[in-house]
């Protein structure tokens, strides 16, 4: 059996390596300590452990893509810092959102910064040129389908009905798109073949919708252990995909997007969703994206690095975190 | 003699044709609209002018590269976008701002959607691929240096003492480079020598300078030809090459960085700057720069494109709005 934390962990330590190497803090360090705040709170590091992981899968060599797996995580922390201010986040990884700290004129140049050494980072993969050309190509698509992801997910809250669909398609380019970019780069970067580069593209898409809905789940049932206070969705007026099942079931809920609620408001609109099954619908799809996922690694010959990529997808919707 | 705006116009034209193909209004719409909104507000079209121009200096065919000119105007418009939020400006190319007229979230997402789109649309030229990395790497350092430009910029304002070399090393990041990218890309992608890249950086690189100093002078005495309010360096307490040079000659403005003056009062600051000569010297200033432009195209064969560009670089510091 694969200890899925203790591998992750091992290639996390070569992941933050290769991020103090090549994202230094230098001058104007005022700019850069904002740039480099969240990045050095912590986090998973989940993705650039995939794109090492999917890379071994392949049978490739991951010291040559380092960058790749770098960039990854520079762009989903560009995205981290822009997406908290605009949702007036004070708080992640347990520390001060950027915005908070440094303020938003910096906030948001520490996100732009981000994002442009990604692309730079990118370009230092050892590949062939036309390979690092594709590879920039669905870079910087994702980026605009995380845009146009978060574009949807604000504009939702204003929206009355949203359904199970929209929701999907949401997640898809704000949390999924990312993912498999992840889990398909170094088939790129390495010019295997069509076949090759969309099983590892799906395979991460799934895993992200998986993921993302995971995340709403724990919002509900994960209480503090996620790190953020139990059942903000609710009170915020998210349209999970829990919240939304529910809304097609008829039932309402008295806090929702109310701003506030007390403990007993919140622990009784959980037990409303517990009670008509929206929660475990939501562990169901979640389990299904998985299910869905890990048929798309038939394509690839069998590993070790293989299993650890499907453990990795049933941890993701596991996970109590 | 060049007529050197008809020459500009007659490219902006196929620029801006070359806008509407890489840039349309997609879904979500909300997002495009607002992504588009300042770039279909106009503008000079100077930077992706500059990219076709410094490519017929090569003998070289852009329609190959047309998609690095569009890029380096959705650069160019993506950095406005940010700047207007952190800078709060309502007004720019006569309509409102996007954060103004879209709200701050929409407009940071349509700053990313830009920065990403550039990219993407970077790797559309038809040229080699390793050529086209280069461009990469170049275009994300010339963002990196964008957003530190931005930052010293901002940084400035809590400084007591910023003298000419801070100053000129501002302008250098926060415009010059974006300039110089234009005259640069078109060499680098067509796989010039390093001698003709560096050329036509630099020709860029101190055209943006002197176009810079050039826009601090047009502030004080372009009165409201440039479309923004005449005098508000002084009154927002910009630290210009006209100020550095008036402080270090000992003069006072009373109306310095004070939020709000009248037009007397901005017309008796506006004489002691004359009067010092501080107006005169950045006014020899972006003089000098642009002579040293010129030079640099010493490297490049004789043609009518390359007198078009020294003929540009004039216009920059003899134009009034």
């Amino acid at each position: 059996m694969l200890d899925v934390k203790s591998e992750v962990a091992k290639r996390a330590e070569v992941v933050n390596e290769a991020i103090s190497n090549y994202l230094p803090i230098k001058s104007p360090e005022g700019l850069y300590k904002a740039t480099r705040h969240l990045i050095n709170a912590g986090g998973k590091r989940l993705r650039p452990v995939l794109v090492l992981i999917s890379t071994e899968a392949l049978g490739k060599d991951w010291t040559k893509i380092l960058p790749a797996a770098v960039a990854i995580e520079t762009i989903h922390n560009f995205t981290l810092i822009h997406d908290d201010i605009m949702d007036r986040d004070e708080y992640r990884r347990g520390v001060s959102t950027v915005h908070k700290l440094f303020g938003e004129p910096t906030a948001i140049l520490a996100g732009d910064t981000l994002f442009a050494e990604a692309f730079e980072i990118l370009t230092k993969c050892e590949v062939e040129a036309k390979n690092l050309v594709k590879a920039v190509e669905l870079l910087s698509k994702v980026c605009v389908n995380i845009c146009e992801g978060q574009y949807l997910d604000m504009s939702f809250e204003e929206e009355k009905f949203v359904n199970e669909q929209d929701y999907i398609e949401m997640v898809k380019k704000k949390t999924a798109v990312l993912i498999a970019a992840s889990t398909s780069l170094p088939a790129i970067l390495f010019g295997e073949s069509e076949k090759i580069i969309n099983a590892l593209w799906n395979f991460g898409l799934y895993c992200g919708i998986g993921f993302q809905i995971q995340d709403d789940v724990l919002d509900l049932v994960g209480k503090e252990k996620i790190g953020k206070d139990w059942g903000s969705d609710i009170v915020e007026g998210k349209k999970t995909l829990i919240v939304i099942n529910a809304f097609e079931k008829g039932v309402e809920l008295e806090i929702f997007g109310k701003g506030e609620a007390s403990k007993e408001e919140i622990e009784k609109a959980v037990k409303k969703l517990e009670e008509c099954g929206a929660i475990d619908y939501a562990k169901n799809k979640a389990k299904e994206y998985v299910e869905k996922a890990k048929k798309e690694l038939d394509t690839l010959k069998d590993s070790k690095s293989k299993e650890l990529l499907k453990a990795i997808s049933d941890y993701l919707i596991s996970r109590d975190y």
